[in-house]
């Protein structure tokens, strides 16, 4: 069975072709500049051929018809006609309360989607272009939406209430939502293979380090709390966005003369490491260069980002009684020894030892980078949401069982 | 010695008077309704006789006037004459950046109070209305101001600053400053009393709750980290305040057509138990009573605001590295055994074991609430905000090497 993904943002489309026997991916590449004069797609084979091509339309359905004529391409394509893939997954940033689990989309599950515009204005429409324009192109292939926030609807109703007015909650859908599910599903299935345990036996803690940053506290294979909000903007010190702020700082904003839409661009564009780093860089390697150098603002941006993980550690240690694994994924997460390193010297007093020598081990790969004898495993797991989208496409229509459209 | 301890509140006046020797209170009250048409003057003798009576004036000079004329009343008062107060600590909300202990009031201190007004417009103005009462009362009497965040000024910068763009900070001085470090310093040295130890020697997270909530992670004297942040609006779960929420929520309330204002309102004073309660009451004992009733939106209330201090206990016991004692103050902190109990029971994953006979026992009053096999001790200690700055005028005006004006 051949399933494609697709991740449609604003201005870009990402897509995976995978074969599902051996979870294989065929290809994969993005289209970037969708909708400007200059788009440009990036693709690549799976035996390493790389092309880079122009599409012809500047939108969407353009995007996805240029994907389609290289997949299909005799020489540098992976299939042989549009009608070997069987379905389409698509990544979908806000599924409301509505989505628990992936949805077969039908005209009520688009309405949903629609609805929840006001809640993720930036990418629930491109995530409904991205769909339309499969409708259009794959003529009777199902296309099965994954939400981001699917994975989090498990969490109690003291976990995703604001402590404000609750009209605000049952009027306008003013609550805790939760981003990056598909990633903290993953990881946490995968941490339960490999620790030779079902993740519904694990109290995990998951740590979604990338450019965006979110944790997750799971317990029962249930979400017990999430760092991100009724946006992604809450929690964590990100790449560009603040996470945790008084909400006052948001009303002195407004006081000091700025727009709703320009305070909404300095805290989702301009703040994080960015914001705060002083070398003009959201990315957490040149910050730790910049902090090796002695860079005294870059060193102080590190510290916020990993104080506020270590925080929040402490706080999901504390809602979870205790924890048998903290998994570290995403970019900074598989990759930054550095960080890892100096979050897991701070647990000392949870009886968690990071081990030195196999934290500098896996980088990007799988493993157990504590010691033997600490209280909690430290595990390094790398995410892939195109392949959880992948499986969940089969798992959608395979189990028919499964309520598809929950409208 | 005896000392005039005033806390002026935009349509309030508190007032203890204290002699320092036995630090003694020879009466205390309040003027409630200042600025309006029907002031009102509280009154309280030490020895249990009690007046209410009708201030002269409006304003605060006016309820100043009422208050001196009671405490030197020939068959009510406490003194015979204003002479004898030989100095006055005034609350006041907010130091900013530059007071990091209490202060001489000079004109300096009192344009550095000005200074602070955007940061806490409801409070500095009121505070510094009291203050120029005095000097007008009280000619050539020390004043001496008492700075709600000073005891926080000890935070590290990577605890203090927000990830959002640097010069936010530097221009409009948009940080975390914390509040109630009046109390949570008063708790942190009595809890080192208590335990025989010097409070610099001792890790400590203080929980001050009451109908503002905050909590403060304290190590070595200084303040790692404290709930509060630019202003009273961050962090637990408060009465009437929303606590920690995604910022993004005010950006949304400012789509759906609110005011800034209106949000002020809102999340200041429509929010926390109060708003999602759902039972009309602020007040944590009305939740409660509601809760054991079998209301479920207040037992969702009462679950969200002890949650919410289990997650910061375990995000500062990290920070900390362990703590020695959790101290709980304030209304609620020192009267609701049930709070405390909700709270400690769900510290077992850090060896903490709260000790139900004993919990039951310290009700507004200090001791130990934990098993003696605890990791950590629970302690009740009652907070005396009030005496906390009459000690702080007397340390101000005899430790003349202390700088007293840090300008």
């Amino acid at each position: 069975m051949k399933v494609l993904v697709l991740n449609a943002g604003s201005s870009s489309m990402k897509f995976t072709i995978f074969a599902m026997g051996k979870e294989q991916v065929l290809a994969k590449g993005l289209v970037e500049r969708v909708g400007t004069d200059r788009p440009n797609l990036i693709y690549k084979r799976h035996d390493g051929l790389e092309k880079e091509l122009t599409p012809t339309g500047k939108n969407h359905v353009g995007a996805l018809k240029s994907i389609c004529k290289i997949m299909t391409d005799k020489k540098d394509g992976v299939i042989n006609d549009l009608s070997e893939v069987q379905a389409i997954g698509h990544r979908v940033v806000h599924g409301g309360e509505r989505f628990t689990r992936p949805a077969l989309v039908t005209s009520n599950v688009k309405e949903a989607i629609r609805d929840c515009f006001a809640l993720a204005p930036l990418h629930n429409p491109a995530n409904l272009d991205g769909i339309e324009a499969c409708e259009k192109t794959f003529d009777g292939i199902p296309n099965v939406a994954v939400f981001d926030t699917a994975f989090h609807q498990t969490m109690p109703p003291e976990a995703y209430l604001y402590a404000v007015p609750y009209n605000l909650y049952t009027k306008y859908g003013i609550r805790r939502y939760g981003f990056h599910g598909t990633s903290h599903n993953f990881v946490a299935i995968a941490t339960g293979k490999f620790l030779g345990k079902p993740f519904e036996q694990l109290k995990l803690i998951t740590c979604h380090l990338g450019n965006g940053c979110s944790m997750a506290a799971i317990s029962g294979g249930t979400v017990l709390d999430t760092t991100m909000g009724m946006t992604p903007l809450e929690g964590l010190v990100m790449g560009t966005r603040c996470g945790d702020i008084d909400p006052a700082v948001v009303l002195r904003m407004v006081e000091i003369g700025m727009g709703r839409n320009q305070i909404d661009q300095i805290l989702n564009k301009e703040s994080g490491l960015l914001g705060v780093g002083g070398i003009g860089s959201s990315d957490m390697r040149d910050i730790i260069d910049a902090e090796k150098k002695g860079d005294q603002q870059a060193l102080r941006a590190r510290r916020m980002f990993t104080r506020r993980v270590v925080k929040y550690i402490g706080a999901y240690y504390a809602l979870l009684g205790g924890a048998d694994a903290i998994v570290f994924t995403g970019g900074v997460g598989e990759w930054s020894g550095y960080v890892r390193h100096k979050i897991g010297k701070r647990l000392g007093c949870f009886g968690i030892k990071i081990d030195a020598k196999k934290n500098d081990k896996f980088l990007g790969k799988c493993g157990e980078i504590s010691t033997t004898d600490s209280k909690t495993k430290l595990i390094v797991m790398p995410t892939d949401e195109e392949l959880m989208i992948a499986r969940s496409v089969v798992t959608s229509l395979t189990h028919t069982s499964l309520p598809v459209d929950e409208g």
